[in-house]
C-alpha cells in the first residue's frame, strides 16, 4: 500500500521518500517494519505549509467473521462504499489525492505548500512512527504550520463536525498457565485448576454489569468538569434513540444525551476483546486449555497518563488475583499505550476548517470529542507546536474495525470538496 | 478413513458393508454424515462372537496449536509413535488388523467369530450410531457374546488395567448477543453492554477456583459410595506426584491418592474449553465481540442422568443471569450428552481380558474406571444384552486430545499381544 500510494502521489508532482522504521519483535520473531511515505508537494517559502497524516493499514478482516460481501474488495451497492477501510483510514487518505488532482486540472493553484506522512501501523500502534517523527523534527516537520489528520467520523449521519479531542488508549494482555499442555476434560476434569476458569473470574472483577469500571483510583484521575464545558452539550445535535438502534441494542448503560456523550469522550472505559489460546471454533472441543491470553483495553481521557492507569490496572489484577487463591500462574502485563488529546477549538486551523465544511455543506459543524484513540495526533502537536485539525468525513455508521465497513458515496465526494475547500481556506488563515 | 478401513479388512477375509447415516444439520448447513463400516470375520454357529468397537475419526489438530511436528503426519522418536490418533483411536484399530494377521500368518485358527462395528463420528457424539446399532439389533447384533472397545487408558505408564465405569457428559453452549455486530471499542466503549463481559461473568458464577461445581442439586444424585467399593481404591497403583508432574501443574485441587482418583471417575467435573465469536488471535484487535458463545461440559457419573443435569444446569444459568440485570440476549442450552457406565469386573468376557493381561505383561492388571466418555459402551451393552469390556492398551501420557499425542511403540507392540490372547482366551470364556 504504501509504494501504491507514493506512486500516486508522485503523479501528482509530490517529491516523496521512503523512511525505514527498522524492525519489530512479534510473537517472538523479527519482523520488518513497513516503511513511512514521507511527501513534499511545493515549496514556496511565500506560502504556508499544511501536513497531512493518514494510514494505510487496516484492521484484520475475513468473509467469515460476518462481512456480507469479501473485505478486501470494494463493492458499491445502495450508494455505500463497502470495504475494509473505505472509511477507516484508505478512503479519506484517498480524498486528498482527489481534492489535489481537482485543484491541478482545474489550474487552481493551491495557497499552501502541503507535506504528507502516510504509515502502515496505526492499527498496530503506529510502531516506530514517534521516533521517527522525532528525528525528523529539525527537518521533514520544519516549517509546518497546520496539520490535519481526517481519521475520525461524524457524530452522526447527517452534520458534519470538528474533532477537538481523542481518548488515550492502555491496552493489557492477562495470561494465566498452569499445565503443561492441552488436557482431555474427561480424562483430567475435576483435578485441575483450569486457566481458563481463573482466567475468565479475574476478567469478572474488573467492570460492573453498566460497563462501570472497577479497579480504584482511576475514575479520579479525571479532569473535572466545569459548567462552561458541561454547557457546550447541551447544543450537540445528538440523536440517542437512533444511536441505540444503530448498534442494535434493547437498552443503554445510559440514554441521557449528555451522559452519554461524556462517557463516550470524557470518562474511561474497559473493552473485552476476547481470549488467545482457547478453543474458538464452532462446535465443541473438550479440553481444557493450558494457556490462555485475556485481552482488554481501557480508553483514557486527561488527565489520566498511562504510566498511572497501567499501575492502577496491574496492581488490582494482582489484588484480585492474590484473592482468588489459584495455584497457577499469572501474568497481566501492559501492550500499546496511547494519550488523550484535547485543543482549543478557536484557532485559525480549526476555524479555517469550520468555514470549509460550512461552505460545503451549508451548516456550521458541531464542535466533538471522540471516544477512540489517534495517538499520533498529540505526537504531531507536540513535535510541530502548531494546532492539529481532526477533519472527519465518513459518518457515524461506517463501521469502522467491525464487518461491513463502509463509506457512503455521498460522505467520499464531499468529502473530497470539503479537504480542498479547507486548503483553499488554509491561504487566509 | 472408512473406506481404507473397508479395503483393510476385506484383506483379511472380512465380509463388510458400509451403514448409511444419513445427514446432519451443521451450523446451518446439511452435511452428509460418514459411513458407520460393519465387518463379520467368520460365521461359525459353533464358536461364539465376539463384537469390536473403534473409531477411525479424532479430534482437531494443528501444528500451530503447539504440537512439535505435523499432527496428521506419523512420526517416530524416542521410541514414540507421534500422530493425532495414535492412540485415540486409529492405533488401537490398527492393533486388532495386526492380531489377526498374526493368527492368519502363523495358522492359527480364532476361537471366535469377530464382528467389526468401526464409526467416524465418535469425536461429535456418535452422531447416528446409536439409531443405527437400534435398526441392527436383530441382525448385524444378533448373537455377539462379547463386545470389546480398545478406547482408553492405562492408570499410570506401566501396569495394565480393565476399565469398568466411565462417566457420561452434558455439555453446554451459552450464547450471548445484544449489538448487532462488533463495534469499535474507542467509539462504543463505555456506552454498551457487551455480551463477553456478561459472558465471562456467567461462567465465572459455575465454579470454585477448586474445580467444584456451584449448580445446586448436581452432587446430590451422585451414587453413595459403600465402603466395599471405597475400599477397592486402595489396592489402586497410582502415583499422585508422578500424575501432577505429567500435567505440570504445580498444585492440584487434592494430593490424596483416593480422593483424586475418586473425583476423576466417581464425581462430576465442570470443565471450560473456550469462546466462540470473540478475538482469538495473538496481539490486539480493539474491538467489542457482539456475539459470543461460551463453551464447557459437565462430566456425569451414575446415577446421573444427562436430562436432569441438562435441567438443573440452565436453570442455574437462567438463574445467574437473572442475577445480573443485564439487558443483552441469553440463551444457554445443552449440547450432545452421554450417560455414564458401570459393569461387573467378574464376569467371562472380564476374566478373559485379565488372563490375556497377566499373560502377556506377567501381572495382574487394575481394575479401574475412567474419567472420559464413551457413550456407545452403554449403547452396545443394552442392545446385545451382553458384557462390554474396555481393555486399554496406551499409557497415561498419551497425551489424547491435546498437543503431541503419541502411544508408546512398546504399548502398540504388546497391544496386539495383548488382544490376540484375549481372543484366544475367550475361546474358554
Amino acid at each position: 500500500m504504501i509504494h501504491w500510494m507514493k506512486e500516486k502521489l508522485e503523479q501528482i508532482g509530490t517529491t516523496c521518500e521512503l523512511a525505514d522504521l527498522g524492525t519489530q519483535e512479534l510473537e517472538g520473531k523479527t519482523v520488518k517494519l513497513p516503511p513511512v511515505l514521507l511527501g513534499t508537494l511545493g515549496t514556496d517559502s511565500a506560502k504556508k505549509t499544511l501536513l497531512v497524516y493518514g494510514h494505510l493499514d487496516v484492521q484484520p478482516a475475513a468473509k467469515s467473521d460476518g462481512w456480507d460481501t469479501e473485505p478486501f474488495e470494494l463493492v458499491e451497492k445502495d450508494g455505500k462504499l463497502f470495504g475494509r477501510g473505505s472509511s477507516d483510514d484508505k478512503g479519506p487518505v484517498l480524498c486528498w489525492l482527489h481534492a489535489i488532482r481537482a485543484a491541478q486540472k482545474n489550474n487552481i493553484e493551491l495557497p499552501v505548500n502541503i507535506k504528507f506522512c502516510f504509515e502502515g501501523m496505526e492499527e498496530s500502534g503506529s510502531v516506530g512512527l514517534p521516533e521517527l517523527l522525532e528525528r525528523e523534527k529539525d527537518r521533514f516537520l520544519a516549517g509546518v504550520d497546520f496539520v490535519c489528520i481526517s481519521d475520525s467520523y461524524w457524530l452522526g449521519t447527517k452534520k458534519p463536525c470538528l474533532t477537538y479531542g481523542l481518548r488515550g488508549i492502555c491496552s493489557f494482555f492477562v495470561e494465566v498457565t498452569g499445565i503443561k499442555q492441552d488436557l482431555h476434560s474427561g480424562v483430567f476434569g475435576g483435578v485441575i485448576h483450569e486457566p481458563l476458569q481463573d482466567l475468565m473470574w479475574v476478567m469478572a472483577q474488573l467492570t460492573t454489569v453498566d460497563n462501570r469500571i472497577r479497579i480504584p483510583g482511576l475514575y479520579d484521575q479525571v479532569a473535572p468538569l466545569s459548567a462552561a464545558e458541561e454547557k457546550t452539550y447541551d447544543d450537540i445535535e445528538f440523536d440517542v434513540t437512533e444511536f441505540r438502534e444503530s448498534v442494535g441494542a434493547s437498552k443503554l448503560p445510559t440514554e441521557d444525551k449528555k451522559t452519554l456523550l461524556l462517557r463516550r469522550w470524557r470518562e474511561p472505559s474497559l473493552a473485552f476483546h476476547g481470549i488467545e489460546g482457547a478453543f474458538y471454533g464452532p462446535g465443541e472441543k473438550t479440553v481444557i486449555p493450558s494457556k490462555v491470553i485475556g485481552k482488554f483495553s481501557i480508553r483514557i481521557v486527561p488527565d489520566m497518563d498511562p504510566e498511572t492507569v497501567n499501575r492502577l490496572t496491574v496492581e488490582y489484577l494482582n489484588k484480585v488475583w492474590a484473592e482468588r487463591g489459584s495455584p497457577n500462574t499469572f501474568k497481566p502485563r501492559p501492550g500499546h499505550s496511547a494519550k488523550p488529546w484535547v485543543v482549543d477549538v478557536n484557532d485559525s486551523n480549526f476555524l479555517a476548517g469550520a468555514r470549509a465544511m460550512k461552505r460545503v455543506h451549508g451548516v456550521e459543524p458541531d464542535r466533538i470529542r471522540e471516544g477512540c484513540s489517534i495517538p499520533i495526533t498529540l505526537t504531531f502537536q507536540e513535535l510541530t507546536g502548531k494546532s492539529v485539525l481532526l477533519l472527519p468525513l465518513g459518518a457515524a455508521d461506517d463501521m469502522a474495525h467491525s464487518q461491513n465497513e463502509k463509506n457512503n458515496k455521498w460522505n467520499y465526494v464531499e468529502g473530497v470538496k470539503t479537504l480542498l475547500a479547507y486548503i483553499m481556506e488554509l491561504g487566509s488563515a
